[in-house]
C-alpha cells in the first residue's frame, strides 16, 4: 500500500523533540526565566528602545536599501547552544538595533503611504505587551472568564461605535469575536455559510457552490474560498467599471451572474462585498457607505488597520453565532475544561467554536484600552485627521495640470499618475512612465514611500494616510518628491525624445 | 432572484465606517497617541505591572471563583465617547488588576497543571512587545526585510535544534514559517497537499479525498479537514487502544483503512500523526520519537507550548514550500510591492503565500530572542526539569496504592485516577469518583488546577507539569492537596456506603 500523499508529524502540546532524560535539579534554572525582578529590568530597557525608536523614526529611510540575504549571510546558521557569557539579552538588543532596525521597513514612519497602514498607538502596543505578559489563553470561558468576557463587551463596543445593527451584537443575539485578519473572519464566515448550505443540500453539492466577490475584492476573499474548497472556476468576479460604478459592484450585473448560475443548477451561496477596496477604497452599494449592513449576515473590520489597535485585531460580527460554533465547533471533550459548577445552566461563549485556530490571544484587553483611553471620538478624530490630509494631497494633485486624480477619493488614499504627453506615446507609454516615477519617489531615502494599484488596465500610484505619527507637513514634503522626480523624469523623456526625433 | 445564502461585508483597508467629514487640524491630536516620551512614562507603568504580577502570582487562586456575566455586568454597555478627564490609562489599569486579574485563570501560575502549559518567559513576553511596538507587517520580503530574513534563519535554527532532516529546511530545499497555532499548520499544508492532488486527478474528486489520523489526534486536525472542505464521513480516525500501543497509532490498522479506501475509489490525501497526543501524550510510531521523520512532507510544533515563546507561535516546516505557495499563493496585484529593483534576480520568499492570512506579525522576533537568550540548551534545561518533576509525581501516584497511572508517561504528563474500591462499585463507578475527585482538587483556591481526559472510556486525571514557574515544592503540594481530597471523599463514601449497607 503507498503513503498517503502526505504525511505531517504534529507535536502539538507538551511534547517537545529535544526530549532527554532527566539529568539534574534544573527547575531553579527554568525558574529565573520568569523572574520578576529580572522583568522589570529588561522590560524597562524595552520600553526605552521602542520609545527611542518612535523619538528616531524619522530619520530612518521608510524602506530599507538591502539585497534579498543581507540579513541571513550575517546570522551564525546555527542557535547558540549556550547563551552568551555576559548579558545575552543586551547583546541581542545591541543586534536588534545595529542588524534588524536597518533592514526593515518602518510601517511607523510618517512617511509610509504605501499599502495601507499598520496603524499604531502607545496603548495598542501595551495593550500587546500586557497581554503577552498575562499570557492566558482564553479559548473556553472557563479558561480565561475575565478574558473571554471582555471579549464580548469590546465587540459590541465597537459594534455600537460603528453603527451595527443589533442583530450582530450580543446585545441583539448576535455577537462578534476578535481574530487576526479579514481572511479569517471571511474563511470562518464562509465555512459556516457552506456547512448549513450543505446540510441542506448534501455534502456531495460541494462542487456547485459559487461565491461572489467584485474584480476589486481583496484577494483574501479569493484565498479564504479556496481554502474553504470552494472550486477556482465557482468564484465569480464581478467586473467593475471606472465610469459608471468607480470601481463598485454593480448590483445588476452580480444579479445577471447568480441567475445564470442558479439557471445551471449552481447555488449562489456568499457574497464578499466591500467597503473601501484595497486598491482604490471603492465601496460596493450597501447604499450610504455602511447603511444597508442590516441585511448583512457578518461584518469584518481589521481595526489594527485604522483603528489603533497595533496588529493583529480583526473583529468580525455574525448574526447567528450558532451557524459558526456548528461548523467550527468541537465536541466537549474531557481535556476542555467546561466552566465546570460555575457555568451551569448558563449560556457560555467558548470562542474557539468561533474560529479556525483553538489557543488564542487575549486581542481584548488591548482593543479596550484602545477604546477606554482615547473614546470613540477620539478615534474619529484620527479618521478625519488623515482624511483631511488626503484631501489636501488630492487637491494639490488636482492643482497641477501634469498630473490627475485617477480613482474618486473617499477615505484617506489618493490613486493618482501623471499624464504622459501626447509626444510622449501619451496612454500608449502612461503605465510604464508611473512605474519608474514610483520607483524614484521610493528610492529617495529620505522622501515618502508610497505603492501602486493596476485598475482597468491603469496603473497608479497610491498615497495612503493613516500612520499615526504623519502630520500634513509630511504630505506637503512626500507631494513635493514626486512633483520633484516628476519634472526629472519628464526632461530625461524629453532628451531622449528630441535624440530619437 | 433570492440573495445568496450569506452576505458579509469586509471594511479591509483604511476605511472605517465611522466617516465624518474632515472638521478641523485634528493632527497633532492623532501625534500624541504615539509619543515617546508617553509611551516611555506608560511603557514603564506596564513594566511594572506585569513585574508585580509575577511576583505575587503564588497568591491567586489559579482558578477564578466566578460565575459567568461576572464581568459584562461590571461594565458599561456603550465605549466611552472621551476618555476620563485625567489619567484614562492609570484608570483603565485600575480596572486591569481590580476587575480583570481577578477574573483571570492564571495560567502561569506554579499550580495550573490543568491542558498544556502556555509557556512564558520574560524574554518571550518582551519580544511579543517588542514586536508590538516595531508594528511591521511581514507580508513579503519587501514589507520588511529583515523581519523575513529572520524568520528564515529562525525556523532554521529551531528546525535543527529539533534535530529535522535538512529536507524540511531552507538549508536543504524546504523551509519554514512562523504561523499562530498548529491548527493553521495542519490547514496549510492539508489545503497544499489536496490542491496539488486535485490537479492530478480533477477538482469533481473532492469528495473522494480521505484524511487520516487517530482517535487520540488533537481535534485541531478534525476542524482543519473540515474548514478544508473534506468530507465529514472522510475524516478516519483509526482507533487505539490502552495495552497494545499505550494509545499510539497502529500502522497495521491505519494501512487496512487505506487499503479499503483505496479498493472502494476513494484518495488517501493526508495523514496526520502526533508525538504527544493531547490527552496522553501518545507518540504515533515514527520509531524513536522524531525518528523516522526523513520521510514526512511537513512538521508543526507550537513553540508557545513548551519553549518559552509566549502566545502565539507555532512552526512549520514542509519539504516542498512550491506546494504550499501554488495552493496559498496570491497572484501578485500591483497593490504588493515586490522587492523593485533589489530583489530581481533573487529568489524571495513572500510569507504571504505560505499561510491563510495576509496581515502577519513579527513573530521571528520573539522566538530568535529566546534561542538567543537561552540557548537550544536551556530550552533543554527547561524541558528536563518539566519532565523530572513530573517523574517526581508519577512516583507518588505510584507508592499509593489507591491509585493507579493510567496512560504511559512519556514527557511531563502524568495521568492517574483513584481506583474506585469494588465496595463503592469498582469499575463501575469509577468514572464518577475521580470526575468527583477532580472537582475537589480544583476548587481548593490555594491549590492545584488540574484537568481531565476519557480515553476508552476510562476517566482520568491530567497533571501536566510546563509553567515557567512551577518548583518541585508545587508538585508535591499538588499531590498532598490530591491524596487530601481522596481521602476526604472516600471517607464520605464510606459513610453513605455504610448508611445504604
Amino acid at each position: 500500500m503507498a503513503p498517503p500523499s502526505h504525511c505531517h508529524v504534529n507535536t502539538n502540546g507538551a511534547t517537545a523533540v529535544p526530549v532527554v532524560e532527566p539529568e539534574a535539579d534544573t527547575a531553579q534554572h527554568a525558574r529565573k526565566m520568569l523572574d520578576p525582578e529580572e522583568f522589570r529590568r529588561l522590560g524597562h530597557q524595552v520600553v526605552d528602545f521602542i520609545a527611542d525608536y518612535y523619538a528616531k523614526m524619522e530619520t530612518y529611510p521608510v524602506h530599507p536599501d538591502v539585497t534579498p540575504g543581507f540579513l541571513r549571510r550575517q546570522l551564525p546558521a546555527e542557535a547558540p547552544s549556550r547563551p552568551e557569557p555576559d548579558d545575552a539579552f543586551a547583546a541581542a538588543m545591541k543586534d536588534v538595533h545595529d542588524l534588524i532596525l536597518p533592514g526593515l521597513t518602518h510601517w511607523q514612519s510618517p512617511r509610509h503611504f504605501a499599502h495601507f497602514p499598520a496603524s499604531s498607538s502607545t496603548v495598542g502596543a501595551l495593550g500587546e505587551a500586557l497581554a503577552a505578559g498575562l499570557n492566558v489563553v482564553p479559548f473556553t470561558w472557563a479558561a480565561s472568564p475575565a478574558a473571554t468576557e471582555l471579549e464580548m463587551v469590546v465587540v459590541d463596543w465597537l459594534g455600537k461605535a460603528l453603527h451595527l445593527p443589533e442583530t450582530l451584537l450580543f446585545a441583539g443575539g448576535g455577537g462578534g469575536t476578535l481574530l487576526g485578519t479579514s481572511c479569517e473572519a471571511i474563511l470562518c464566515t464562509l465555512v459556516a455559510a457552506r456547512d448549513r448550505k450543505l446540510a441542506e443540500i448534501g455534502e456531495h453539492r460541494t462542487g456547485d457552490l459559487v461565491v461572489y466577490c467584485s474584480d476589486q475584492t481583496h484577494f483574501a476573499f479569493r484565498k479564504a474560498a479556496r481554502v474553504a474548497g470552494i472550486r477556482t472556476a465557482n468564484i465569480r468576479e464581478v467586473a467593475t467599471r471606472r465610469d459608471d460604478d468607480a470601481f463598485a459592484l454593480s448590483p445588476a450585473v452580480l444579479e445577471a451572474a447568480m441567475r445564470a448560475d442558479a439557471d445551471a443548477g449552481r447555488v449562489p451561496l456568499f457574497l464578499c462585498a466591500t467597503v473601501g477596496t484595497t486598491q482604490t477604497t471603492a465601496v460596493d452599494p450597501l447604499r450610504h457607505l455602511a447603511d444597508g449592513v442590516e441585511a448583512v449576515d457578518s461584518f469584518s473590520v481589521n481595526a489594527h488597520k485604522w483603528l489603533l489597535a497595533n496588529n493583529d485585531c480583526c473583529a468580525v460580527w455574525v448574526k447567528r453565532p450558532s451557524l459558526l460554533t456548528a461548523a467550527l465547533g468541537t465536541d466537549h471533550d474531557e481535556y476542555i475544561l467546561k466552566g465546570g459548577a460555575a457555568a451551569e445552566g448558563h449560556d457560555v461563549v467558548d470562542y474557539k467554536d468561533w474560529s479556525v485556530t483553538l489557543t488564542r490571544r487575549f486581542r481584548a484587553l488591548k482593543l479596550w484600552l484602545v477604546l477606554r483611553c482615547h473614546g470613540v471620538e477620539g478615534l474619529r478624530d484620527v479618521v478625519r485627521a488623515h482624511i483631511r490630509m488626503a484631501a489636501v494631497f488630492e487637491s494639490m494633485v488636482k492643482a497641477d495640470a501634469r498630473f490627475e486624480v485617477v480613482a474618486k477619493r473617499r477615505f484617506a488614499l489618493v490613486c493618482f499618475r501623471l499624464r504622459s504627453p501626447e509626444r510622449f506615446g501619451g496612454e500608449k507609454t502612461a503605465n510604464e512612465l508611473n512605474r519608474t516615477l514610483l520607483d524614484r519617489v521610493n528610492a529617495t531615502g529620505s522622501g515618502p514611500y508610497m505603492s501602486s494599484a493596476k485598475v482597468g488596465g491603469v496603473y497608479m500610484l497610491r498615497c495612503a494616510i493613516g500612520s499615526t505619527l504623519t502630520e500634513e507637513r509630511h504630505v506637503r514634503d512626500a507631494w513635493k518628491v514626486v512633483q520633484d522626480r516628476a519634472a526629472s523624469l519628464l526632461r530625461k523623456m524629453e532628451i531622449i525624445n528630441s535624440v530619437l526625433a
